[in-house]
């Protein structure tokens, strides 16, 4: 089997067992018995097991950033930016929940300096938010605000999400992101959206 | 020693280990360590580690809602009331953020059957927050709504909490409750707080 296959298939595994049963729970020999291999022959595809972690909320950084990164070219205005960039949370998120425990979660057992650079990313996607909401704010389409406390509202909800969520459930992701984007808004104090307004 | 004060430092040892590395990855043994103790004789005070998880749960449930039901007493007013609810559960959490790591993460690992008891329990607490959203919508003071949505965004805010808030930030947690609940009035399309209201 082609090396790059086997090492996905690695990291598959390994999501999945670090999100049921956490990081620390799961040992290199439990991820091998999910493909139906003997813990040492794992060692010939990685090091050690926080790599594994890392490769995974690594990866996932990657993902919100690149994503956020593709919103923030394509809508110059803050309301449909920040509402862009909850829709695209949201749905990477439902995409693959055991990725989303893993990042906001099992993270915080990487080692330190790893755990810093994480901590960066973090800041580095959340100032896509904090950005849209500081020119929404600028502009006078967002009432004045604490900005942070703004951003942390809206981290918050999207971030949540991953706790309640079910696929199974009576709303898909975009439904819910609507949802999330009324309350939003009108936290922020913006005019409500277009033909979704409800008259005061 | 008194045997309930060695259970109140069992569980003590329990909570910072579960919150620090995980249910899973925390020994009787480990737990035991914390104390000077064999993992044998902490057994003549446990029948199972589950039991000490669940003793943290249940009793971190208790104070949730024991704090709720004396607010919903005092604040017939349902403006009062939710904002009252908000500044309990960020007080709390402050207060122990250990018990909240693993009030919020670790609970996840209870055997099946005290699983749903938490479950229901969780949703007994967030009835006296849906229950103030509902009265205020009733009444006409917070705009109709999708209620079910306004109360997650209020759970995500205040249950989000624990992975940023420290301790020695530059704000105390009753000030960070008051940039909450001007959040949440305002989504809710609540009048502004008296006092605190900025002109639009």
């Amino acid at each position: 089997m082609d090396g790059a296959v086997r090492k996905e298939q690695i990291c598959d595994a390994a999501k999945r067992l670090f999100a049921a049963r956490g990081y620390h729970a799961t040992s290199v020999r439990d991820i091998a018995a999910q493909l139906d291999l003997q813990g040492g022959s794992l060692y010939s595809h990685i090091d050690a097991k926080e790599d594994l972690l890392w490769a995974l909320v690594d990866r996932a950084a990657d993902s919100f950033i690149s994503r956020a990164a593709a919103v923030a070219a394509r809508f110059p205005d803050p309301t449909e930016r920040l509402q862009a960039l909850v829709r695209a949370h949201v749905e990477y998120m439902a995409s693959d929940l055991d990725n989303a425990v893993v990042f906001h979660h099992e993270w915080r057992f990487l080692a330190p300096a790893r755990r810093l650079a994480i901590a960066h990313r973090r800041h580095e996607y959340e100032d896509y938010f904090r950005q849209a909401i500081h020119e929404g704010v600028s502009r006078d389409v967002f009432l004045p605000q604490d900005e942070r406390f703004a951003t942390l509202l809206v981290m918050s909800l999207v971030n949540w999400f991953y706790q309640w969520y079910r696929p199974d459930g009576p709303l898909p992701a975009d439904a819910i992101a609507g949802r999330f984007n009324e309350l939003i808004l009108r936290a922020l104090g913006a005019p409500a959206p277009i033909g979704k307004g409800k008259s005061i």
